[in-house]
């Protein structure tokens, strides 16, 4: 099935982000919090982070995963034993007083909770026995912003976090790239219907060294540029060394483990926005949607049919809700229900001859509306919710292909990076070229194998670089 | 059915809280973090919160509430609105600088969010049309503790804190009066199997003008203590009035509305190992317990077995676990299982005649081992988690009850409270016997009338108090 690549209406160059932030509050999703740079996330936002967090758990916990829980305060002092944490204090914030009196050690707000989980992984672990151990922890997190936007970057996110610890390598790559593909892009994928390129950074755009990974999901905005929304790291020995983990092995040797590390946050409502919005506003796949289909009317001889309706269609299982309000025009509640992005909306009214009739009106662009008895409603509703949710990511993935620029050069990776992606081979960029696409501000977002699969290290040969400006 | 009142012979008086402390940390629920005050959540710990969490959180979308999210960080000044607020300096947590400067003005970390979510009720409230408004916070929350206990009394913790807003008085106390009943008190008698007495809190014991109640549930500790486990609050409009939160009725008048609002925290779990603990450990109730069933053996021959029995009780929808540690003395091992409370060990054995027997140990006192044909033991166990569910809360009722002394003075029930809780009527306590009760550390936990059932004020006839002493 194809379609034709569909037009969103959307703004482009400078006024995206405000399309992005008048679309966050007029759906209703959050609202900035009176600390600068914090969010509350509205109950209608929520919703959506709860449908993520629940979908991520579910994935989390097939890996064997067991969730706990770390502080929020980490003792200053904890910052220098990672090399790699020098340098944050620009995004942290510092408890300096507590109870009325000053701390003698100032409290860090966690920005992530690795140091403090390195330190108990070394209590907790003795033995081979004891691995692997696999934790995950649901928290707030705080880095303080420059430029805060809600979702994509707030001075406290809600995110997950996973600490996985192997007796081997290859067991810790092995487990870093299944967090990668069963857990996010499965879920980007087939829950939130954005289609992502799953791939490893370029030395230049992580940290570790050179036998390392970094495995990420980028997907595509509205405006054609990239988001990283899931990121899973082989950490090697390094974070094992500064936390003083070793295992006794089966000889009664003492070992350093390997570990990986990953996470996702509050920023994937940024990714579905940005990438399912629409000049109209939010458009949620149904496995998203707070509420899949709204039922409205405009006669008070409808209401029964309608609420009826809305109690089968309960029945049937989906998320159903009868919009009561017939005080307010029905464009005007149209209107709302589209920019909360509500799958299906099915206007109920009653012919003459006192048959009830049901028009069912798609939020996926480009549908016409559809008019069918309200005895099929049901049903038909049902077996729609599947297709839509298909239909989303089929459409999302297309359109993102045709804004995927097969180049040659750098410089015509550079031109296309201004309306999309660019896909180039990575020998063509490896080094000097990074540099020169920074200057427009682009970057290596992910190497691939020409195959499209995901490439154990960045020396393999005919590795094809994914490259665009990004949020 | 009655039971002997069984002994648990848990050690008590200044014993009792190091008996606390040792269980917790060799049941590997929670360890110390590095700031003082703060707690580790062990997945095992975490586990058993994830239950409570899962099964609050059924209970209030089924009240019709919705969840949202508010920031960690409140501004220093919001505390001077709320009246009540004053005085808490002492408690709180008070972020200076942040992103390596000096914030002109300093964030509070949240003790509660209720200033926060005052505020933006008030912006969200516009008319009648709006309400009831119903929203719930799942969240962390800073206290600074001078005594730290974990799970009892932390410098941070978990909780969720509710918050409505109704058009009339009755509809606010009656939607209270179901958060205590439908929400707290059916999750702690029918998930935890900790009975507990509902009431309302003495003027004493709260805050808040005479029209208004604190509705509570009291729990009692291994050593006859009480504890508070979750307390819904009717806030009048005081709260209304504090935030400016008006809405326009259906005539078109400005009024203020009626609020509740209701917590309960990771203390839930301090109160279950204080009212199921005994001397070997933790003690969990099926429905709480993240290991329902460990299946043990000690011959090479029994593992095949054993593990099948495993698989089978999974496959019944028990959570059900294979101790494959055989080089580890049973011994030993059964230690463990006692010490973290899993309700049935199943020890495997296989007969000279080649026939496999499982042998079921429950954790519940004074029951005896039972040695059952192995293939009879799935449905067996299945219909024993129901039984041993049941049993743990009638058990936990009687030893509870046989621990409440009947007082008709205020002298008698001083005595009464060194070794359990004392009732007596509410009209020889009320004022100068509050005082005179706590000369022992002893306060009214609660009112209820004659009947067990709970008060609309304190100015009712005839009314009970339950007075104790606390944790």
């Amino acid at each position: 099935m194809t379609w034709d690549v569909f037009d969103r209406n959307l703004p482009v160059g400078a006024d995206f982000l405000p399309w992005y932030d008048e679309l966050v509050a007029s759906a209703q999703l959050a609202d900035h919090g009176p600390v600068t740079g914090t969010m509350v996330i509205r109950p209608y936002g929520y919703a959506i982070w709860e449908a993520i967090r629940r979908e991520l758990e579910l994935r989390i916990k097939a890996c064997g995963v067991d969730n706990a829980y770390f502080p929020l305060f980490i003792p200053q002092h904890y910052l220098s034993r990672v090399e790699e944490l020098e340098g944050l204090e620009s995004e942290l914030a510092v408890v300096t007083h507590a109870a009325g009196s000053r701390l003698t050690d100032p409290a860090v707000v966690r920005f992530s909770s690795e140091t403090v989980i390195g330190e108990f992984l070394g209590k907790w672990i003795q033995s081979y026995r004891d691995l692997p151990l696999r934790l995950n922890q649901w928290a707030n997190v705080v880095r303080w912003e420059e430029n805060p936007s809600l979702f994509m970057r707030t001075n406290e996110f809600l995110w997950q976090e996973g600490h996985t610890v192997h007796t081997s390598r290859d067991e810790a790559r092995e487990f870093a790239r299944r967090v990668q593909t069963e857990i996010y892009q499965d879920l980007m994928e087939n829950v939130i219907a954005l289609p992502v390129v799953a791939g490893i950074k370029s030395r230049r755009e992580r940290s570790g060294g050179p036998e390392l990974n970094t495995f990420t999901c980028e997907s595509m905005t509205g405006d054609g540029r990239a988001l990283q929304l899931g990121t899973s790291v082989e950490g090697g020995q390094v974070f094992a060394k500064a936390f003083g983990i070793q295992y006794l092995d089966q000889d009664g040797g003492r070992e350093y483990p390997w570990t990986t590390s990953w996470g996702a946050s509050t920023r994937l409502i940024g990714g579905l926005i940005m990438g399912h919005g629409d000049a109209d506003g939010l458009r949620l796949p149904p496995l998203m949607a707070p509420q899949q289909v709204v039922v409205l009317w405009d006669t008070p001889a409808a209401a029964k049919p309608a609420r009826d309706l809305v109690a089968r269609l309960r029945e049937a299982g989906l998320r159903a809700t009868a919009d009561e309000r017939v005080d307010l025009a029905l464009s005007a509640r149209t209107a709302q229900w589209k920019v909360k992005g509500v799958p299906v909306r099915v206007h109920v009214a009653v012919r003459p001859d006192g048959s009830a009739t049901a028009t069912l009106s798609l939020r996926l662009a480009g549908q016409a509306d559809v008019e069918i008895p309200i005895e099929q409603s049901t049903s038909h509703l049902v077996a729609l919710m599947e297709i839509e949710q298909t239909a989303m990511l089929a459409h999302a993935r297309q359109d993102r292909d045709a804004r995927i620029s097969e180049c040659d050069t750098v410089t015509h990776a550079r031109e296309a990076a201004w309306h999309g992606w660019a896909k180039l081979p990575w020998d063509r960029v490896r080094g000097k070229g990074e540099n020169e696409l920074a200057v427009d501000g682009v970057t290596v977002r992910c190497l691939q194998r020409a195959d499209g699969t995901v490439p154990d290290h960045d020396d393999e040969p005919d590795l094809v670089a994914f490259v665009a400006r990004s949020y």
